[in-house]
């Protein structure tokens, strides 16, 4: 079977932001899927959101180009320009250096599902202008014996 | 509004396969969203599936990874390793260079929409088994005065 299997106990939960901005996501689980179909030119995740869980902190990214795709339920979107509400088979997308911070809101009494595509530039800086911090990749060589 | 609009008037009809190979994608309508969101990292479509319609001819990409979500109706997606039913919330990766041929086609009797998100490689070449043609993109170079 080539369709995704969303299995629970596969899910990530929360986010690895540094206390106490992880609180506000901790009704969030993800499933990662680009490893999973060997993808390389772009990220993407299936994600559930509880009632009341935000998506992310709100931030933009320096070099990569993010799509959103709601798939069921109602996530509130809240940008600079202020709030829309989005629903099953809305979509938004969000081009690099644009510094219009976003992120979603589940503020209904059911789960929202969404899916997050996202370009995947090592050298991005991801900007959280609320939470105050800014995030990007670090990247360590490991060395490893060739097999004969 | 940063979230999409899809105005019936701005969809594009059908496919550019040579006849008769055109034939089965009449009833497919697309909305292009990657430049009305300046992205370039990849492209995205919403695309509109009539009943009886479907989503291209079968084919695989050598150098772009694809993603297709459905957001509502039901698809048959058709492949080398046979066929599988997608629903709302149901997505599919196809990373690059697979030459397992896919397309979705809507045998129910309503419309269907799904997003497909898709590589950007110029030099990708895709592959119509079925069909039996090869689709490549050609680049012209296009001059123009440098306004002063």
């Amino acid at each position: 079977m080539k369709k995704a299997q969303f299995d629970p106990d596969k899910a990530v939960a929360g986010t690895s932001y540094p206390p106490p901005h992880d609180e506000p996501c901790r009704g969030r689980r993800t499933w990662p899927l680009t490893r999973q179909y060997g993808l390389t030119q772009f990220g993407f995740n299936r994600v559930e959101l509880q009632p009341g869980a935000w998506s992310t902190q709100r931030h933009w990214h320096k070099t990569n180009d993010e799509i959103v795709i709601v798939v069921s339920g109602e996530l509130v979107l809240v940008t600079d320009d202020g709030e829309e509400v989005l629903g099953p088979g809305d979509c938004v997308a969000f081009r690099m250096n644009d510094p219009n911070a976003h992120h979603f809101q589940n503020r209904s009494d059911q789960p929202a599902v969404f899916f997050d595509i996202g370009g995947r530039d090592l050298w991005d800086v991801s900007t959280f202008p609320d939470a105050g911090f800014q995030a990007k990749p670090r990247v360590e060589i490991h060395f490893r014996p060739i097999k004969p």
